[in-house]
């Protein structure tokens, strides 16, 4: 049985612990944060706190703060046993500034109130000691069968990849969108396409899969598209990503 | 029952082929197309041909092929009395030469070999004849629950739209796995959170769901990712991109 207490009480602390709550090997001892009422939702299945210098001894301590606030809370945790670890892909293995130390981060987009299948979601381990690393695969194993051990430079290039395809693809359907409305069409209408074109990286890698105008450089079709674009910043952006897709499919023009 | 000819042996033909094929009320009287070949796919429920000066008569004529090659084939059909109607997005109707003209456009990505659910399939639709615009209602009814009905402007402007959620965010997939593969990381990695944040439109507004540094302003997360990035264009795509999602949630900040 792994004992772990999770430090924070936003909404990738209540993901963490919906699904640790369910793990069998796993038992969250202590919920550790500030805001007493969110804490109250952590009460079910385990003790609460907001006293960060009386926080329970665990295995691991599984920090889920706001990235500036990971290196204040490890403080708290300085003369502990247990591996300190944060989930944060951005930010640094030595942003903790305990001994055993590691990282834990969930590469998915949570939102608040839906649930999520924690089975397929890939967890990026780190951690200096061998055994630690060995516990937070056993951790990690017990809500997802996609565990990797990632070092902090790949998992900083993992997230800013991850900016590409999720925060900048989520802004690309926000165009769509406002592009539908001034027509007074449903967004609706756009829906199956982003599905299908999101599920077409399971059979195809991105580059192969690439069509519309830009791969075929049909200029023709690209001038027509500007001409219906009223803001500055949907412009620029249309030819920037023409351009590129051009680019990268040069050789076959 | 509906008889239909289609025109076209390509990817959008073979789709439409086998979807109507298995629908009660529809008969793919024959294919006709150039290419001899391709043709023989056409041949288990359709007659087939590369007459285009012999073609049946039929109630709907369904012109399937690339966007430049419409008029030409419409051409062909100039005498006849069933509806003319291409499937293009970005074609404006009176490509077609016909008096009784239409357009029947489906919104989707087709996959060569990757079989589609057409159930759910918007299918946009349009003709200047009230009786046609109804028999192509009851077409599109024969293989989708989807059916709308939506003017040239409407659909080149979703046309557009479909562009920058399809073709655009594909292109963000592929700088996704170009990323991880600098770093030796497998893109299946990312996989996932490219399906989660597609699935995220079905629950809330995409304006809504931004989350990233650009959104929260987190000036140090954005410089920190632009160090990471190698190729210019990237740069210039992240820069943009988080000015955009910036300026879209400005009010906020």
């Amino acid at each position: 049985m792994l004992n772990i207490v999770i430090l924070g009480t936003g909404n990738l602390a209540k993901h963490f612990y919906s699904a640790f709550s369910k793990a069998d090997n796993v038992d969250v001892v202590q919920v550790v944060g500030r805001n007493q009422k969110e804490l109250q939702r952590f009460s079910k299945h385990s003790n609460i706190s907001n006293d960060f210098d009386n926080i329970t001894d665990a295995d691991v301590y599984l920090i889920a703060v706001k990235d500036d606030a990971i290196t204040e809370v490890s403080n708290y945790l300085a003369n502990k046993k247990g591996i300190v670890v944060h989930t944060s892909g951005a930010t640094d293995l030595n942003a903790i500034k305990s001994k055993n130390r590691g990282v834990f981060y969930p590469l998915q987009t949570f939102t608040k109130g839906k649930t999520v299948d924690f089975g397929s979601i890939p967890i990026c381990i780190e951690a200096e000691e061998k055994n630690s690393l060995e516990t937070l695969r056993n951790l990690a194993k017990s809500i997802s069968k996609n565990v990797h051990h990632i070092d902090s430079e790949q998992r900083k290039k993992l997230h800013l990849a991850a900016v590409f395809v999720n925060n900048f693809t989520n802004y690309l359907y926000s165009v769509g969108e406002e592009l539908c409305l001034e027509e007074g069409l449903s967004f609706d209408l756009l829906k199956p396409l982003i599905l299908e074109t999101a599920e077409k990286v399971w059979t195809m890698s991105p580059k192969e899969a690439q069509t519309g105008p830009a791969r075929r450089n049909d200029i023709k079709s690209m001038e027509s598209h500007l001409k219906l674009l009223n803001k500055k910043e949907h412009i620029t952006l249309y030819k920037l990503l023409s351009q590129a897709i051009k680019q990268d499919h040069e050789e076959e023009l």
